[in-house]
């Protein structure tokens, strides 16, 4: 095992892991259900889906056959002159699912990748119109992906602080906390009123890597109004709450004022391979619908729309629409509630928070919330010893399971995180 | 077959497509070797390997076992944390043809995010070490994604405009043709002079989208050799020039001084599914291993790393190394050049170009050669009816087949395109 340790450390450099001072990673052999197998026969229990994209369990057959059967068929073709019946009917069934105003899907590669098309799409519609709004709204805390653009939208800190040189300016509006709602508010007004703001950029309802923060859908709804009252875009990153995380299919969905541009990644695919999608009103593609050829959105990666992928987000979809997943879903909601008001009492625990499948609490330690607290060092080892992938954004713990976890292995976790509570004096002191 | 076409305008918008003026899509049904089939049954050869991607043919079984196995016994997992052998493999595989300099693999999901990969590399380099090193130098007329990062380090233009007032600046030296090679060389001077360069990006030997335009490795070698004497890290975006194009596996084999940082994609995985990779040197990867958590790379993708497309990826190697393809690379070598010495006088045709298995000539048109040169609106369609998938940028014909071409189907595109050259005053009458 150790040789294949070194043999990684050796060849590889993983994402958004330090390079001194980490556990070895594990060395997986195979994955079913919600389950993640070592080589060492170690079973771990994937509680945070892979990163927030899997749906359906891994190595799920149904998905695995629908990719083997395109493979022989149509593996991939340039999107540009081309197009294919997997594309169209992925982009079909998208857009069934998606609020009514959404009209017309572009594929890219993966949730950044669908981020900076809804950046551009909105830049260059006004500029299209030959009307002058440079302007973009984000909301501190957000995190957007780590491309340039999307860095540029999402919150300056220990992330960007290297690459800040090189990120176009934002507007940013503090995180609407309760108590500081009028304040955003009336920030945001001032803002919008400039009329110089081209597009408002939020993750709807949940930001998601800031550490698992809620806000007001209803303050939110007031200013996707207020935006659209001005003729301002805004873009919804629904990368991670889309397709069912938050109990709806989409965030949008418990909004009143629905987004003119909304990106998708993570479980568009059941989470299984990389792909991106930004959607867009009929208003948008209007803009560009000229015989101009200079007014083109000229964007494109080499595998937009390949087929494979769009095979299986085809076969995830499939699976999403069932009654038995939307149970499913029900049923983490009401376990997770439950839950939440066994330990919301807790000492150790404080701000419990949860929607659709995604709970979550911070963990009462003595130092401010951040992704930087140090409590992560002592929970992710402390879980993946007990066979739980749980990945703590500092002293946050939250979960966000695959939809066909049982409620045994519900239960698991549970009684897990309560032992950890109550274990924690001793488990920090080491 | 209408019916699908109004589905697809209805739903979809396709990548670098304008949305008036152009010939209907293709619908594809299925593609098998260099063909690409559509649902009426007609055949088109993909000469152009679907923007520059596939290397064995579509749909191959092989890549296609590859890819069905590994869906079956691991599909995904987060990539912090947790490795796989097919990763592992593939990084070590990747490192043993890249140059001897290369050592560490970052992965991504495409090209874009590869060159924004290797630029926040080379920043964060210089930031870790307390080194203020803050421009870059790039090469006119380069393309380097679509990305807000990858924009910022191409070129200027039509593709960029809407875009330019957020992208961050670069230094750009010109295009180093023949003429122009002592002006070029004494400004690359001045600006490394400076000692305030990061950072020499470049497509080596052949720049890609602006036509095909091929300079100096001479010229490159020396311009690599005075960065790298002055610690400026150079960045070879090899995505279209790897795995084979030019004849040697990579351009930089054609060089004395090697990258620093490389960026790969396209013929990656056989040009079967998305991914990027990133790779430097020891060097590089040595301002990040030290015990400050706030000097980690922190870049990752939800399916950095994915297991199955690590698995077509090995796959696609596999055939690649093979003595078989090696020989197919170097048929297509002399099969393009016999070709153009046939053409090179035809009053149609100048500037012809080749290496390795690209082939290149400018329709001698009466406007300049541009990406917009009018030209390729008769061309496209022709090649079409003729069962020829060529994509022209602007008066720009090329050629960039998968390896697999046979002789009877060279002899099919090159007889095509004399009889097009030979008619070329009836076609542009049309």
């Amino acid at each position: 095992m150790s040789n294949w340790l070194e043999r990684d450390r050796a060849a590889i450099w993983h994402p958004f892991t330090p390079l001194k001072g980490m556990t070895e990673p594990e060395m997986l052999e195979r994955a079913e259900g919600v389950n993640l197998y070592t080589k060492e026969g170690k079973k771990i229990l994937d509680v945070i889906s892979s990163w927030w994209v899997n749906l359906h369990g891994h190595s799920h057959p149904y998905l695995a056959k629908a990719l083997a059967d395109q493979a022989r068929q149509l593996e991939h073709v340039i999107f540009a002159g081309f197009t294919h019946e997997p594309a169209i009917r992925l982009a079909e069934r998208l857009l069934e699912i998606l609020p009514d105003n959404q009209s017309r899907i572009f594929y890219s590669d993966n949730g950044s990748t669908a981020v900076e098309v809804g950046i551009k799409m909105a830049f260059q519609y006004f500029h299209n119109q030959g009307i002058e709004r440079k302007k973009i709204i984000a909301i501190d805390g957000s995190y957007h992906g780590d491309t340039f653009g999307a860095m540029s939208v999402g919150d300056r800190g220990p992330f960007t602080t290297p690459f800040d040189p090189y990120l176009f300016e934002v507007d940013f509006i503090d995180f609407p906390e309760p108590e500081k709602e009028e304040e955003v508010w009336s920030h945001f007004q001032q803002l919008i009123g400039t009329g110089e703001v081209a597009a408002f950029i939020f993750e709807p309802l949940v930001q998601g890597a800031s550490g698992m923060r809620f806000y007001s859908a209803d303050l939110l709804d007031k200013m996707i109004g207020l935006a659209q009252s001005q003729h301002v875009l805004c873009i919804a990153d629904e990368v991670m709450t889309g397709f069912g995380r938050l109990g709806t299919l989409f965030a949008a969905d418990q909004l009143e004022n629905k987004p003119d541009i909304m990106c998708l990644s993570k479980g568009l695919t059941g989470g299984s391979l990389p792909m991106g999608v930004t959607s867009c009103t009929d208003a948008i593609q209007a803009a560009y619908r000229t015989n101009d050829l200079m007014k083109t959105f000229f964007h494109g990666h080499s595998f937009t729309g390949n087929p494979m992928i769009c095979a299986v987000a085809n076969a995830s979809m499939d699976l999403l629409l069932t009654e038995e997943c939307t149970a499913n879903r029900e049923r983490i909601n009401q376990r997770h509630q439950a839950f939440l008001k066994e330990i919301q009492d807790h000492p150790m625990v404080r701000n419990c928070r949860q929607i659709g499948t995604i709970m979550a609490f911070d963990l009462n330690t003595e130092k401010d919330t951040s992704y930087f607290n140090e409590a992560r060092h002592h929970l992710y080892p402390y879980f993946i010893e007990k066979g739980l992938l749980l990945r703590p954004l500092g002293n946050v713990i939250y979960l966000i399971p695959p939809y066909i976890i049982s409620d045994e292995e519900l239960d698991y976790v549970y009684s897990t995180i309560s032992d950890f509570l109550n274990e924690y004096d001793q488990i920090a002191s080491h």
